[in-house]
């Protein structure tokens, strides 16, 4: 319709996350409208990012460096690391400022069905560091899914194996949220996960 | 916090209308992790779009050829205009199939509030068109906005002194529309433009 360049654009636009033919038309006339600038440095970012982001070799995270940031960094506390599904839970959870320590990113959950077992989400690499290094703890930090519970089953059995101390994150009720509009699942969480009030 | 060439690749994903800072790095997240080839093409199509993209000279409409396809197709009835805001608003007429004559596309609408007068959106260039071509219609398909209607007065008002038999799209009830739920002005408008039952 608007010649092969501009629909190339937006079929290429369509990649992204959440952007259907409309986004993506829109996306592509402003871009070609308005900001011929932000397209050129858009396209300049999405290739050197492709060509020369890769994974850190220590925890799986994303990183351009040969360590990423945060393995890097030797103020964060050695003998602890966070499993965390993906790099946005780790920012997550940089974000609130509650973690010190380091982190192994599965890229991912355990998934028989989708044929996605121990060794593509990096268990065996996670488990060679937990011999090599002086851990004293593993927290276990994958979402609260049935594939994220199945993970973080697996891994602390195998890490408890080995004799480190694993624990699981907290889950119940959030921070102002009311309980007659949590569901049933959290509080059932939030009872069993009852602590001694003092 | 990721390294810079994934921040700024975040940062310049924001550039995408509607995208703000956590669908930028959802986005991010989504090309590295999964989808590299995808990255590469849309870097690569957004590079060559905003070198190779530019206004028709007739029409003003975006194209990569000298003249876009559709006042390049000798088909099109070539003594009809229609005059759009916008290639969006141009596309959504081609896709209703209702319109086979030649199009002007504005790229804005009269606003001098934000200094854009007639010439910045290529009226004297129209007017230009209308005396050199056979033009029998001249049809106004402005948006029903205040800035859509004064565009849609102002040229009105140039061409007809030209002779040129200037028309306006029917503004009404849309198809489906329930009147409980129309707004009123849009009533109002169904009212004003009633026809003779036949």
């Amino acid at each position: 319709m608007y010649g092969p360049l501009i629909d190339e654009l937006i079929s290429a636009l369509r990649c992204l996350p959440g952007v259907g033919p409309k986004s993506a038309q829109r996306m592509a006339l402003h871009l070609l409208e308005r900001n011929r600038p932000g397209a050129r440095t858009l396209a300049a970012a999405l290739e050197q990012a492709a060509a020369r982001v890769q994974r850190c070799p220590k925890c799986r995270n994303l990183t351009e460096a040969d360590l990423c940031v945060i393995c890097a960094n030797p103020r964060r506390d050695q003998g602890l690391i966070c499993v965390v599904e993906t790099p946005a839970d780790l920012f997550a959870i940089e974000q609130s400022g509650s973690y010190q320590g380091l982190y192994f990113v599965l890229m991912g959950h355990l998934s028989p069905i989708d044929g996605v077992g121990p060794d593509a989400i990096g268990i065996d690499h996670l488990l060679q560091r937990l011999g090599d290094e002086e851990i004293g703890e593993l927290v276990l930090a994958t979402n609260l899914t049935v594939e994220g519970e199945a993970t973080a089953f697996y891994i602390g059995e195998r890490a408890t194996s080995l004799g480190v101390n694993v624990t699981r994150i907290a889950h119940g009720v959030p921070l102002g949220g009311e309980l007659e509009y949590v569901d049933g699942g959290t509080l059932a969480h939030a009872f069993t996960s009852r602590k001694r009030f003092s």
